[in-house]
């Protein structure tokens, strides 16, 4: 099959290198910026363009992988060049039906995981959740995702709202939490590095125990004493509230 | 040296299979609850008692990890039994000062990490902040703490309050996250283990990216109308508000 990436964001970036290394043929890259469209084009040894109405007809499939708000107008410029093409977006919080207007054959693939384009990753462990018009594109785009992950899963746009809002959660809050503590560190001239064995066996803890079992600290013992003197040492009015707030929740959660 | 714990809980029972493990000679374990004190201690292959004032005389080093609010109180028994020995606490919220009414040496051995009983952790790379009334103490100390751990740090009390809230915050919060999304996902049906490949990855890309740099998605983007979408998901109020503060959190952060 040959395919079109339609973005070269973080997430086509990592896609396109891991479909290219399993011997997909990408034949082009679309961007709108061409230092973002030749830096990818460049690592997949493709064509590309900037220009939307110059996108090759000829290719089997089309992989939107841009800002949900622009995925429509894309795929309506695509759905005009290769009417009898697949459009797949990448898209955890879109709708597989904002493409049924402008293509006969449709669907999804979302690799759930948290890209950047200077940072490589394996694909194989990625559950790649997948969805689509009908069953020979389904099996289409089973048979992509499986030449890259060994965790392919069909789920309709209802779970696959539910799994990026939890990827959200688990994610780029976590990460967040890493950056909070980073800012307290800062402070005090000390060095992240430091966290990183606490980082590590906080996610390596929940492969083994439920989060809930996982759980420790003062919001464990409700150790008010030490919260109030935490939230005292937080300088900025936000991250007390989020301070707050989460010791709340994991009280309660430990509680009922 | 002769070591007594006055403790049995997730941090002592950890604790005290690394230094058992490295071969530190440890003679009795103190806990008001019979089963915790006898099961740490069958672990430690020594002694146990379950009232503080028959704690042995003759040890070198007692190690109170205990609720942070108990300290004083067990630090005060041990002080009238033990006159010169070096009392340690291991809390990182306690200031050392709290020892210091009822020992001539003391100080603090506080390993940063999170430790459950029944969750094996490699000591090693732990981080292990130090600190003590005088020279000798903190050398006795350090040597203890060397025989655990590769990464053994001298911190002020002041210091270690910050490294505690930072800790907080980059596992017990981050836990959290984990939670939250995992109360997402059993709304439908759908299994936790889905998400360890995004929560080993989020935690390895801050070995190389600052979190700053690791981040990703839609807060990023700054893509209101998911984010509006995904508050909407949530069923809890509290849920909520924890949503909307880490996003504006995480906006501010990354446009400044």
């Amino acid at each position: 099959m040959k395919i079109v990436f339609i973005g070269s964001g973080n997430l086509a970036t990592q896609l396109g290198l891991a479909l290219n290394e399993a011997g997909q043929q990408i034949v082009q890259v679309y961007s709108k910026t061409e230092e973002h469209a030749g830096e990818l084009a460049a690592k997949l040894g493709c064509a590309y363009t900037t220009n939307i109405d110059e996108i090759t007809e000829n290719a089997d499939i089309y992989i939107i992988s841009v800002k949900d708000d622009a995925i429509a107008t894309l795929a309506e410029k695509v759905g005009r060049k290769a009417q009898q093409a697949i459009i797949v977006h990448t898209a955890g919080s879109i709708a597989m039906e904002v493409l049924q207007p402008y293509a006969q054959h449709y669907g999804v693939l979302y690799p759930m995981q948290t890209f950047s384009k200077n940072k490589p990753v394996d694909f194989k462990p990625i559950p790649c959740f997948i969805e689509a018009s009908d069953d020979a594109t389904l099996s289409a785009i089973r048979t992509l995702a499986e030449s890259v992950s060994q965790n392919v899963v069909p789920a309709t746009s209802a779970q696959r709202k539910k799994l990026h809002l939890a990827a959200v959660l688990a994610c780029n809050f976590t990460n967040h939490c890493y950056r909070l503590a980073e800012k307290v560190l800062e402070e005090e001239q000390m060095d992240f590095k430091l966290f990183l064995p606490l980082i590590d066996e906080t996610a390596r803890k929940v492969a083994q125990l439920s989060p809930k079992q996982a759980q420790t600290g003062p919001m464990m013992r409700w150790d008010t004493g030490v919260m109030q003197m935490q939230m005292d040492l937080l300088s900025d009015e936000r991250t007390r509230q989020i301070y707050k707030l989460m010791a709340e929740s994991i009280h309660e959660d430990a509680t009922k």
